[in-house]
């Protein structure tokens, strides 16, 4: 039932085509290194961990195009392939971690060596992250499945489901977690503007888990927190720094602000990897600024005048006073998040 | 320059039909009552004074249709008429205030005379509420344009301009005027999902004014708050109850939240014929709720799956409290508001 956005199968990559969903669901298979990089650029695969596990085995493609000849040359054309990946895009924090988990792959040989022992570690640790971030949103989903109980709304923004990770999800995984577990509640689905993440693969994914979802218009979200249809936030993030400020998708600062002044708890899930201690606070994030094509053409329509400027950043930070807790795979932190969050990072061998 | 989405010549209607706009600029007439009360509904003709206006000559459009042959019947027309086209749209209180001024008009006579100075009369009335809003948007805009100081900011959420009215706007009538004065500032206007009146209409008629415009998404005003880039708030509104609570597209209220979590004047800008003293405050407004394939079928294209649940109200109501000012035709007006407004809704002859 869950969907299963990045898969490694004989040596193949395939993901589904997210900018496709909901009207088809379209595996495609990634065989070179400019595909990987454009699949990641386009959003075919998004959502942070699905970045990192999509880059980590982008990675074994772009080496096998390569055919290095000796270990010196694969050593080599993985700093190419990963300072590659690196550029496809800047926000996300797990893309960043899991090539440097690649990069930080070693074995024992002499540089003319073959190079078969050392792919073959790289496919393993590429296999590691994936099968470590499934197991990590199902930990943190059961973590964050007691904060929903009977008769509650929960309104999410963006994406943070199955499609975003290796399969559970961070902000969704608590959502199924609950279902899984006999709660009936009512999800509020913000679209998410300008590429309707929320619209096409939120609802899409929880109307598959039998979820009761609602869409609305990302400007609805203080609406329905009005008329008390909200009780709890739950959203993911692609990239919290040491002080607990939180990147996410663009909007999501706004439902925070709009949270706080409902008096709603705001919950962000995140797996480890998401932490980026090395910065001290949200900002010195970079934040992805996109084509205003998105805007102003949304579905392939013009919708604006010809040559109209557009402003469309494609994160926003939340800066953690805002923030309730964070839902992690071990456990929930509350505020002050500082030294927690360290604890956390180290935990994971992050930077 | 300025458009004129509604004009009455030689006893004929016509309207920009600002569903098609900026692709397209198209003039259509309203030849018949079904018509007329299909292009409000549908929102051809949108935006709270304009409405009003059209809704009067409406009444005129109705009367020809049906040539009653004496005064009598034209006055039992008159409220078949006017009763039908108050049920088109249920929020914008200026529909119901000029059909009010519509159904007041009165000439002595018997009953069974020939109703043409009744037609005159009539045809004078709705004249004249089409010349009032010229004359109210021009004076309001005036009275606003001291706000808007070099450098600024300014955002605005849906298109209350020219195309909202019978040719200068509200909330755009004060940039207009601003504008006109000298003044540099730059506009951003939310595109305002789901019809997206701020990106086909607001920036149309803030480019063609040569007015310095950005084009958002509605979830990026908080960002664009938080950086700076904005110092001032002017929006429009369907009704106005006793009190001051505003009713105005979905998505003002969020945006009144966010101005004051970053102190931000937040002004709307209304005629007094958008006061409805009659009612105590806004949980009063009747809210129209729309089709939700207005949201998930967003530009003719299905994105969200088969079946989804929709939320789509048309309007939210911003209470009071968040709002700065008033910027009415006789002058701005500060809290409190009670007693201030009711005068104002008084020199208008309003209920």
């Amino acid at each position: 039932m869950n969907a299963n956005p990045v898969t490694w199968e004989s040596g193949t990559l395939t993901i589904i085509d997210q900018t496709l969903l909901p009207a088809e669901l379209k595996y495609i298979t990634l065989d070179t290194l400019d595909m990987v990089w454009s699949a990641i650029k386009q959003l075919q695969v998004r959502g942070a961990p699905a970045i990192g596990v999509c880059a980590a085995f982008g990675v074994l493609v772009g080496l096998k195009e390569r055919h290095p000849a000796t270990l010196k040359a694969a050593r080599h054309a993985l700093g190419i392939v990963a300072d590659h990946l690196a550029t496809s895009r800047p926000t996300a924090v797990n893309l960043f971690w899991a090539l440097d988990r690649m990069r930080s792959v070693s074995v024992a040989g002499d540089s003319d060596d073959a190079p078969s022992q050392f792919l073959a570690a790289l496919e393993r640790e590429a296999q590691a992250i994936y099968d470590e971030d499934r197991s990590v949103c199902k930990r943190l989903g059961a973590y964050g499945a007691p904060l929903i109980t009977d008769g509650d709304g929960v309104l999410t923004h963006c994406n943070a489901g199955g499609l975003a990770t290796s399969g559970y999800g961070t902000a969704l995984s608590v959502m199924f977690c609950a279902h899984e577990k006999g709660r009936r509640f009512r999800v509020y689905a913000d679209e998410t503007r300008p590429l309707l993440q929320g619209a096409r693969l939120t609802t899409w994914e929880l109307q598959r888990a039998g979820i009761d979802v609602t869409l609305i218009c990302d400007n609805m979200a203080a609406q329905v927190m009005r008329e008390g249809k909200i009780n709890l936030v739950i959203v993911g993030a692609d990239r919290v720094a040491a002080n607990g400020d939180a990147a996410n998708k663009i909007g999501t600062y706004g439902v925070a602000v709009l949270a706080k002044a409902h008096t709603i708890p705001f919950y962000v899930a995140i797996p480890h990897s998401t932490l980026d201690c090395a910065l001290p606070d949200g900002d010195a994030i970079p934040i992805e600024e996109r084509d205003g094509a998105e805007v102003s053409h949304a579905f392939g329509r013009q919708c604006a005048p010809d040559g109209i400027a557009v402003y469309n950043p494609a994160f926003d930070v939340t800066p953690a006073r805002l923030i309730t807790g964070f839902i992690t795979e071990s456990g929930i932190v509350h505020p002050p998040f500082s030294d927690r969050l360290a604890l956390l990072a180290g935990k994971q061998g992050n930077p």
